[in-house]
């Protein structure tokens, strides 16, 4: 007979971590999944974290070590491979849809699960180099960087457009940079670039960032930085690196050309939902439907942290999800 | 003219102590109040702390200060006074409700801020010592330990009837004690006074424990602590001492007198609301109505942690609460 888990955990970001932390302690068969070699999720390329609650000024990469060894220490175990899908099952594990074809699979499974009873299910979790039977699954796959859709950005991106300034800024030293976005991370990196850089463009399409006040005032005060308000990029241009920008502006309509070393793209994130399409509900953005108990459209499978539809998406909050998804999984498997 | 606060937060556990923090990073205009001398609330009488992610085997009174020193490093504000009731005001502060008898003002502050318009409405924070103007509140007030209704128990408070084993364990060294109650903190309890006590009695008014199974196996492992399955305390008896217990079991309905030198009573906890009563809606238990993101009946006056209706009442969910909340605050405020 195949091992079955009560629950495997999807990431292993700060929800993933904060749910193999209170699975261990209610003593739960739990497995964590991990695509990536290294635990931590979009925490990992955070340069200064300030605002989880008794690590002040923490790194980003610190902090997520911080956490993975927090669920090592109470003995969770963990899996490096990436799950490609979820199959609702029947209780001898048998796969209940015979279509696999992803998003051909359409409403099936969700059918399926939709005429099931609320317990006694079995989840199968496929990944690329095996698979494993589970009574529960909390997907905390978190989110991506989103893409700007430049010209050039595809073909630049390694090569001076960079998703991460606490990742890549280092190779930037004393040259030119420009910065995308007018959010938090955008202020951020520009301000992290602004000391290592000669010079930091911000390059935001309004003319008000949304970012917090305290990093906005810290962003103002420094002198090697440059607001382009109203700004948009039509493309990023060089041979075998990045060169420059062709910018336009959106209220005066006027074209510029901004010879610039590299291009550090911060216009948001999209959720890592892509290979539970089909299964579980999702808004237009991809976010799977979840409140805050982390239920999802599936009896059984639970949705923490960036992944779910929620406002604000933090640590503090994807751990506290990770917490809340154990709880209604508890809840769950009582019913078995 | 008098200060006005862009936010006010009542209490300094974790979710008033993650809020601030969150408030200080919005450079918002803010205030706490807390009324015990020490910040922290019910984690400063916790003696160990091991599901706050990133901070494994923690003692309570340690991750209280820890999360202090954190709002203290940001800078935020701290007063030490009793909140006695919010009073929702006009633009130029003046109260809106003539009357402010406590409970007798029934519905009417409710009434005046359903006319009010979304924003533009300031509150009045009225403590023992001062008042404060604000033009949002949230409220973090927290819970207590809820009492055992049983014949005895007031008159022997303090001598011989605790609600805080990590408080008081230390009275009863080699002596007999008992703990009443069925979940997580029941069960720590009893763990905790096994190592110090002679013997232990853990009386649960249930054939099962409602606590975290790892919790379980621990207790059950101590030799010195004997479980009551089905017993419920009718009178706790003594001088001006504990001497002893009067149990019945409801099963069999058989009355036993039981020889303890302390009773340790951890059957759940009440929100600390009452001031609050008339502002804002309350479920029966008192409770106040607010969901993830913290809003109350009332535009502009926000509940985060335990003091709220939720269902995983935790640390780091009274942390997260503390983020949501300044949210929902900073979006109530651009309105102003």
């Amino acid at each position: 007979m195949e091992q079955i888990y009560d629950l495997i955990i999807v990431g292993s970001g700060p929800a993933g971590l904060g749910a193999a932390i209170y699975a261990q302690r209610a003593e739960l068969k739990t497995l964590v999944i991990e695509k990536e070699m290294v635990s931590g999720g979009q925490v990992l390329t955070t340069y200064e974290v300030d605002n989880y609650a008794g690590l002040p000024g923490m790194n980003g990469f610190d902090l997520g070590m911080k956490f993975r060894e927090h669920a090592d220490k109470l003995g969770a175990e963990f899996k490096e491979d990436t799950v490609l899908r979820i199959e609702v099952c029947g209780e001898g594990g048998e796969t209940l849809d015979a279509q696999r074809g992803g998003a051909e699979r359409g409403g099936e499974l969700l059918q399926a699960a939709e005429a099931m009873p609320e317990s006694g299910v079995l989840k199968r979790i496929v990944c690329e180099n095996t698979s494993y039977l589970t009574k529960t699954v909390i997907i905390a796959t978190g989110a991506h960087h989103r893409k700007l859709g430049a010209a050039g950005e595809e073909r630049l991106t390694g090569m001076g457009v960079s998703y991460c300034a606490t990742c890549d800024g280092a190779f930037f030293k004393n040259k030119t940079t420009a910065v995308v976005g007018g959010g938090d991370v955008a202020i951020e990196d520009a301000i992290f670039l602004s000391r290592l850089c000669k010079k930091v463009y911000l390059i935001h399409r309004r003319d008000e960032l949304r970012g917090a006040k305290s990093l906005q005032s810290r962003l103002l005060s420094m002198e090697n930085v440059e607001v382009c308000w109203d700004t948009v990029v039509e493309s990023i241009d060089g041979g075998d690196q990045v060169e420059s920008l062709k910018l336009k502006n959106k209220k005066t309509g006027e074209d510029q050309t901004l010879p610039v070393d590299g291009i550090f793209i911060a216009v948001g994130i999209s959720p890592n939902s892509e290979a539970f399409k089909g299964l579980v509900e999702m808004d237009a953005g991809g976010y799977i439907l979840a409140g805050e108990d982390g239920k999802t459209s599936v009896p059984g499978v639970f949705a923490a942290g960036d992944v779910r539809t929620k406002k604000l998406r933090q640590i503090v909050t994807a751990v506290a999800d990770g917490a809340n998804c154990v709880t209604s999984a508890e809840q769950y498997l009582s019913l078995f």
